[in-house]
């Protein structure tokens, strides 16, 4: 079994990426870090982990820690302070907040408003979509895990581009999420009295996975992407719908559309292409991103993506990149149908 | 008191519309008919109205009906064979189905499958939205009160795009709408199982409300329009959610925004431009059309708007279209604020 | 116009107020007071409102405020702070806080954990059921205005209490209510991804509610009462539904517990006694409170009941209790149907 | 591997089974039946399952399935007149209708309001909760599996009967279900917006399941038990939520209370006793009952249980009794935790 820590453990992403380890054939968890709620059984505070472990939360990982790789599920800002520590232990590290998500730190500074502490390894980092990018990830020392937005969008969007059927600079994004989205931190934006009986769009052209989306869309396209992107808070508590909106680049057939999916992704068994509207409760609980397609109009394009975004959007793909790090097979611990309802 | 009759009285919209008038202080229901509960009291069928009417459902209206006008909330193709009747019989007519939306026989058969039956009565109808069409209702005889989606797209586009602002040619409507939209019939697509915890887009780029927006903007702007429209069953049980992608026809403040709508809603105590994001809970159960904007990257501008399907978008509409019809004041009966939460 | 101000006016029960007085034909507000918002338009905190008011928040009732009566909505503990103040100034008193609710300063501090600083006014102060203590609000100056828990328990149970009908020592309430019975307020308990696929019984044998009920159904029915009481949060916003497990005395009819109900809520307009099974919908958004009863096994009789928290169960009541307070109808601004879904 | 067959095998129950099967390691399905979607693909019906089965629907189950074991998961009624079919062709048969589950012919005529069809092996058959009937399983050839809301009120009493600890004469049981307890077919009962903002009893004392729970909790007791049954109709999709009223038979402290549920389900790797209350987040997705306990009054102890309706109150129950029929680790492919969100 192979060893790994997982900092910022009590959050849903932390909580997720244990029930995942929990259950691996080949990963198992040496330390699990939080501050809020250092000293506790792990099972106390996610009590859906009872009977699976008997983990306590430490306040930081131990220095004698036998963690080969460390998941750091902290806060942005926060997390670029650990992680050369990390590396400089010997330890692989999966970012899972937004810190290694650009490989140009001013792009970080006018996103983020912060100043990036370690640009050093924004070059080296590796963005962990392993559809896209897998064969990069074995070697990578420092995996930047996507954001959950980004993942649905740039899987559904990415061998559009590669293959030139839409048109780079009109792509609209209409995102929305489960409110687990949002983290296990309260606040006014996720008290159920507010949101669930409401659709609300929030940072209108101003979300951070804007340019993410933008930045790594043109990476693995090698075109400039003009993104519009709109996220919604839903009722739903796990899940992200996107409905996207593409202008084709010229007439194409249904034909070319599935041609454009399936050549990028052979071999990618966590993307599914779907003949019918691609739904979250397919997905829920799972690891895959389903996607559909309806031509709209003389010219319109209108692609249908749904992940899980604790899991594809979060802990699964971190996961996933974790087993393509420790040379296991990508879907070990992953490979479980999704909830159906 | 002005008396009226409903047709379809059973369904949600005719169980809104009843709601709203066992209290409006101008009109009073006369007769309400229902196929399917004729002989049982309405307050048994719907008993949020227990203690307020001890109407009991008809199987169609009488000959000797004290009603002036008649709310039809059948379904489409069954309105059109009725209509011609009652407004023979000298009684006005607002239509609640989609049966008099479109004023080309041709466009209806289009999308609806059918052909009209009434097909004279199209010419001379009034759409029904107060804010942009007010002189012609109070001489009309027969009003097509709008579909849902139409009521809030319409209300938030036709300033735009008749102080010239937008293109007309780049809309992308992408609309949310609460389950009570798909009324009071239970099928897979409601089924709570299948859609509590889930967003589906459907009828992508086919939907009969598409072509509706697209020819009453066109009416209301003398522009072509073309409209992108896709709606989405969402957990919510009232209200519609509307994020409008709009590309700017030349580069604009946002006080010229402000000032289409102002100039264009001036005396409309309906529609709210809110500085905010509008949302359902604030529409929720009133006849309230609320407005907002943001600008998005170089030349997007999306419109967001809010109202309650069932009250602005059907039955609290229809009762404003009477009321004009009528002679009374505007809000007559509908001058409440929404839940809130 | 009688004038009236609100203290602690940004809550739910504070803006339901709001609501409800903005559209009152005889009451208006003079003052509305908010610590968090204090200078803040009242409409841009609660958007339901625009349209309907100019007010905005003060941070205290200013000494020459027009209002005859004060509703104070704020936290229990602060508000027996105040309201001798209130009185003092001459102003009546709707106390919406739990600290007027028992008449025994001992029993307050047994479950309220804090001693109570206003024992004098507990003995004159008159618990605001209208329909059971209708003879003593006129002339009341504190009017306590009671839980949104115990309002729909009492109305329940105090006929059959009262006609010696149920057993007073065998009485389970299990209650479920929605998120908004929680207040504004964020929490870990009303965080979204949390409740919204969640029942969850909390304070089990410990809620203050259970005093509250079981001594007001003492003095309403001249027995001791002993009451197991759970209250549940459940993933809907607005209401009460209560399932109500007691113990026949002996034998009885359908036809006795209705008429046990009939007498006691002969003249009470808000009260509806239904055949079929309340639900929250029928009530939700009114001030009604439905009831209706089945018999289980040989002896056992379940009483069902249904409210809107916000309002039978809190604000709406509370007007109800001022309408009386000023000689208006009792169902002043209070008359309107339920939102049916 | 073992092989076994589905019939029933499109509604809810039938895909949950399919979903735990596809990935179990020690049994395959060999066919699977459905009279509405014959023909059909399995993964097109219900696409999580997509990448996980190329089986399609069959009518019945053929002649030559190679199948050792038939999951009946079809209505009450139709099952019992496959069931002894099936073991006349020497297969063993999980029975997930209700048709086997009293081993009373007359009680199943009262209850059920039709004759039974097949009383001789209403006899022989095993009622399959593992934790309380484990070795009768290995040896059946027939297992009744449990219903929804009898699996965790089962779990949840039986060890207090058997102890003494509480009076079976005095049980209250309020449970709280998810919509998909009711299955797959639509009506009126789960259209969402009927049932989104509602949390509805039904069958008030005439649920089929109460005389189930007593009948059950009898056998495992020895003693004569009366149970008031009230089942509600909640917004979750997943889950039950059970609150159950006993008196307790005599003084009792927690300890006797924990090492009642201990002694009985030692080595029931499925049963965990919490020390908080269980919650439906926990347990959903997953096979496990959470019990939890608390006392109220001079007398009273609350005890409160939540299982996944579809997995521990279904699919998941009934593959751990074939894993017992089979000799397999009764855990196999069932060993994975509940959602947390």
């Amino acid at each position: 079994m192979r060893k790994v820590a997982i900092v910022g453990g009590s959050g849903y992403i932390g909580a997720e990426l244990a029930g995942l380890l929990v259950n691996h054939p080949g990963i198992a968890i040496a330390d699990i870090a939080s501050h809020t709620h250092a000293g506790s059984m792990v099972a106390d505070i996610h009590p859906a982990l009872s009977a699976f472990t008997d983990l306590r939360y430490c306040k930081s990982i131990p220095e004698n820690s036998e963690a080969e790789l460390v998941f750091v599920a902290t806060e942005y800002g926060s997390s670029m302070e650990q992680v050369p520590g990390f590396l400089a232990r010997g330890m692989k590290v999966i970012d899972m907040s937004g810190d290694y998500r650009f490989t140009d730190a001013e792009l970080y500074q006018k996103w983020y408003g912060i100043q990036h502490k370690d640009p050093d390894n924004l070059k080296s980092r590796v963005y962990g979509i392993p559809e896209l990018f897998r064969a990069r990830i074995p070697g990578a020392r420092l995996v930047a895990n996507p954001g959950c937005y980004p993942t649905g969008s740039i899987l559904a969007l990415a061998p559009l581009l590669r293959a030139g059927l839409i048109d780079p600079s009109d792509i609209i994004i209409d995102a929305k999420s489960g409110t687990s989205g949002a983290g296990i931190q309260p606040s006014a934006f996720t008290h159920h009295a507010r949101c669930a009986q409401n659709i609300e769009p929030y940072k209108i052209g101003t979300h951070r996975h804007m340019p993410e989306i933008a930045s790594v869309l043109g990476e693995a396209s090698g075109r400039e992407v003009d993104v519009t992107f709109v996220p919604h808070l839903t009722p739903m508590v796990r899940g992200i719908e996107l409905t996207i909106y593409t202008r084709l680049a010229r007439p194409a057939e249904p034909r070319e559309i599935v041609d454009a999916y399936s050549q990028c992704y052979a071999g990618s068994r966590f993307v599914r292409l779907v003949q019918s509207i691609p739904t979250v409760p397919a997905v829920a609980g799972s690891n895959f991103c389903d996607i559909g397609f309806a031509f709209s109009g003389k010219d319109r394009l209108v692609v249908v993506a749904a992940i899980d975004n604790l899991v594809k959007g979060g802990a699964g793909q971190a996961v996933q990149n974790a087993n393509l790090m420790f040379g296991l097979d990508e879907a070990a611990g992953l490979w479980f149908p999704g909830m159906g309802v």
